[in-house]
């Protein structure tokens, strides 16, 4: 939520001099984005995001994310799209980092999405796990089951001081998750972090989805277990199933689910609840105590994982199997 | 340089319904201002600014700083303008701040001005003159000689630990300009903080200025004598004189110099000198150590008012009297 690097007036029109993106009017540092850089531009030819990558980011990995940001913008997946300059690179260098120019997508998020807005979600997501399908870089997912038992021992000692009996919870839902998480469904390319920060709507209709900066390669049926975890509790953490139904029921309209992903999507959901409560219970033991970035509350998803744990069926998330 | 109230897109829709200014397409917090939130509007209907005014900004002030935008725009000088809502109003309240709606400025400010940009900056600061000498409203220079002591005082105790001597420096400077500040001469409306930071060009034209929260009633002098402070100098201190000439070359040329305001110049310039000197000074003494925001070195203040101190006539600055 800051500008860490500044870029002056020289420094951008070199860098802008790489690209055909007409004279440059305005350039503004915009607060968003919690890991990068974001700079606001408007040209003679329109507007764009630039992204400056900060130390944290695995330069590594851009090519993953610009390239797939690329590919389903081909496929008519409305999300913004890097702009590759003279040479044909999306990224360069600019003030001592790694920069790409993307397109600026209009749209802004919604505060409380509506069953609409999670019906317009699950239609996007279902195009983007299709459109996703013949992309041909891979990433591994750092946050996938494999991810959770080094990261819990990171902070496994500390677990109680946020919530007594945390640790023995939270090791029981690992063994319970690795004996039990479904093998053989269908995989492909998720966005694994679309919460309703990243997916703008205007009015009703969704504009766009952004922030592709955790997409990686998993089960599909990962990706909607998150979007459950995000879009369809309530602030007092009780479930709405007319949300999750028109999420599930959008989705499945788009890419129809199978027997075996219905079946399986309850513990998918505990999975994806799992994943959330172990970063945020490692961001809120390791944020100093002044600093300006409020870490989440872990709770809020520890009662979502409770909530999915007495879920059988995928019908009690609102949805009727075919 | 921060977003320091969150709005959401609840409020916000209810507060741009008091306007007609179209649908909104996106809003964006920006890292502009030190003082206050500023969020970037994209609607149907072009770019806007809105700004939400912090504890630190006097209410009572807002009238004054919106009215002179409106005044200026309207003859001419190109800045922002403030929306008025469907009643008139050009203040509104969202999310517990006093706001306004702002008309968005392209341009960027030029990090190395060139004296091409002072003869731009030289002729939109006699423009600005001309057009305030109609404006109703008056505000007080709060920052003008009657101001120096009282802020010297809150301070005078710890200058020294800046550097050695600064404080019998600074207050053998405010008793010489006490007894030496010329009276008569004309008066109006100064944009009163006319850095570079506030001026906005695109390619070499100006296109706009912004940032209206210091301006005030005073001598004209003294806005001149800010801009050679601030537009003059090079980052080794040395004056330029070239810039100099070029910045008040065209603004004669504008709003011609009476030979008592060419007479009186280097008086100003100390005056300005030591005004950024005292805040500065205050600002280095009063910001925490781990501050996001550093504050400016005083002592480039220090260095300015000493080359002034030596100058004894305007052609000094390379301008010749007509």
């Amino acid at each position: 939520m800051a500008v860490y690097t500044e870029v002056n007036d020289e420094d951008l029109a070199r860098f802008l001099e790489l690209y055909e993106i007409g004279q440059l009017l305005s350039f503004k540092g915009i607060a968003e984005g919690v890991e990068n850089t974001n700079y606001m531009l408007h040209t003679t030819s329109g507007s764009f995001i630039l992204t400056l990558y900060e130390k944290r980011v695995e330069t590594a990995d851009l090519p993953f994310f610009l390239g797939l940001m690329e590919h389903l913008f081909e496929r008519g997946v409305s999300c913004p799209l890097p702009v590759r300059d003279k040479a044909g690179n999306n990224l360069n260098q600019l003030s001592g980092r790694t920069a790409a120019l993307i397109t600026f997508l209009e749209g802004f998020c919604i505060k409380r999405p509506q069953p609409a807005h999670c019906a317009e979600l699950g239609r996007m997501l279902a195009r983007f796990h299709l459109a996703g399908r013949d992309f041909e870089l891979t990433r591994q997912n750092a946050l996938g089951p494999a991810g959770w038992a080094p990261l819990f021992s990171s902070f496994a000692d500390e677990a109680d001081t946020i919530a007594t009996g945390l640790r023995d919870e939270i090791a029981g839902e690992i063994d319970w998750l690795s004996a039990n998480w479904p093998q053989g469904l269908p995989e492909g390319v998720l966005h694994a972090d679309l919460f309703p920060d990243n997916v703008f709507f205007i009015g009703d209709k969704l504009s766009g989805v952004i922030d592709f900066y955790f997409a990686c390669n998993d089960v599909l049926s990962y990706d909607i277990a998150i979007c459950l975890n995000a879009w369809c509790f309530e602030e007092n953490y009780s479930f709405n199933a007319t949300k999750a139904r028109a999420l599930l029921k959008a989705y499945s309209e788009v890419r129809p689910l199978t027997q075996a992903e219905c079946g399986a999507l309850p513990v998918f959901a505990r999975g994806a609840a799992l994943r959330f409560l172990l970063t945020r219970c490692f961001d809120w033991l390791n944020t100093p105590p002044g600093a300006i970035l409020k870490p989440h509350d872990p709770l809020a998803y520890l009662r979502r994982l409770r909530f999915h744990q007495r879920v059988s069926s995928i019908a009690e998330y609102g949805y009727d199997t075919p």
